[in-house]
């Protein structure tokens, strides 16, 4: 099984100290919604981001929504060999479950997203998604895989190829994939960096990288 | 070089049939603009679509806007070993410049592609994307490849690695994946199909899969 976790991902609700900017203000009022009930988003709230410390990163719900659209609809996760988590930059850690169908517009799933800070589940009866207060080291620790692996720019060199061939060799490798726009990892990655391209990718990119190198099935 | 065709795409504006549905007049005054010239969209649309031809297939520019997300920023993308098309139902064909960097928000891509519609071409000095009207088979004919793949479900099974491994071995290979959420080809399809899976795939899923097992490249 191959776990995945994006990790220090961009997900939050809008911040206290910006909750009055009017950036936040007008576009909670025209989504219905209090200022501290919508998420953080860099495209909307591009005038209050800058005021809050890393602004230039955060905000980014679209990162999260395409690299889960792309690995709960992967044949690996159809064959049952995948594990998706997302780790916020809050320390916050979200539990998908694999038959999860995330919403594939991009509107749906933020008001899904702003509905799980506020239930901790999502939908209340299956609980596809389920949030919990943990931290990446906790996560990992939970797992209790045989080995962790970080994507990084500056990790040792890697064919892509050759890395699926690594994940394939192991019963319960676990990636973690920085779930934020550019930069590097904010807390301590005590573990093995892997690079698999000279230039920074997307996080979906590497996520589906990872997931198609890893594949290993009979059709 | 490998191009990829996402065809018979739902990408289209409102058709004048349901112009005046509230669904779509309620739409298109909420986002301050003329219900024919908004996208039509089975998020916001959905009561509209069950009055038009093939209506519960109809109105999804997100298959689009994720399946040009995952390709552009691929590997295969960077190396300059792709090129990105899109057919709609309606025979047009937006023609994708390698470099376009395709807005990672939903909506803002909903207004580009609306943007595109009006002037066919966008942005007007660096025309990143442009529309002609154009058949599928048009289209084929004018990029001449060496050969035609159909990812079809009823197609010739072959696991996604050899059909990398065949298209690696071509000059110009072709291959199309239909841009609908479900069913099939529309239009005449006289070429070799393909299946990568016993099962449907995402369009986006089987993008993934051709382009990251086609990917030739030494780091």
């Amino acid at each position: 099984m191959l776990h995945l976790v994006i990790a220090e991902a961009e997900l939050e609700l809008v911040p206290k100290s910006i909750a009055d900017h009017s950036s936040v203000v007008n576009y909670a009022r025209r989504r219905g919604k209090k200022p501290e009930e919508v998420l953080l988003d860099s495209t909307y709230h591009h005038p209050a981001l800058k005021k809050l410390e890393d602004g230039e990163r955060r905000g980014r719900p679209d990162i999260v929504h395409i690299c889960l659209l792309n690995a709960l609809e992967s044949i690996a996760n159809r064959e049952g060999l995948l594990r998706v988590y997302v780790h916020t930059r809050n320390d916050e850690v979200i539990y998908v479950k694999p038959e999860t169908r995330i919403p594939r517009n991009y509107n749906r799933f933020v008001g899904l997203m702003e509905s799980l800070f506020k239930n901790r589940v999502v939908p209340r009866d299956l609980e596809l998604l389920r949030m919990e207060e943990k931290s990446l080291g906790e996560l990992v620790e939970e797992i209790e895989p045989d080995e962790v692996f970080v994507m990084s720019e500056g990790g040792t060199p890697t064919k892509p190829r050759d890395f699926g061939e690594t994940l394939r060799s192991l019963e319960n490798p676990l990636v973690i994939v920085g779930g934020f726009p550019h930069g590097d990892f904010k807390s301590e990655i005590p573990w093995n960096k892997i690079s698999i391209y000279k230039a920074p990718l997307m996080a979906w990119t590497v996520v589906n990288e990872i997931i198609i190198n890893f594949e290993h099935w009979v059709p």
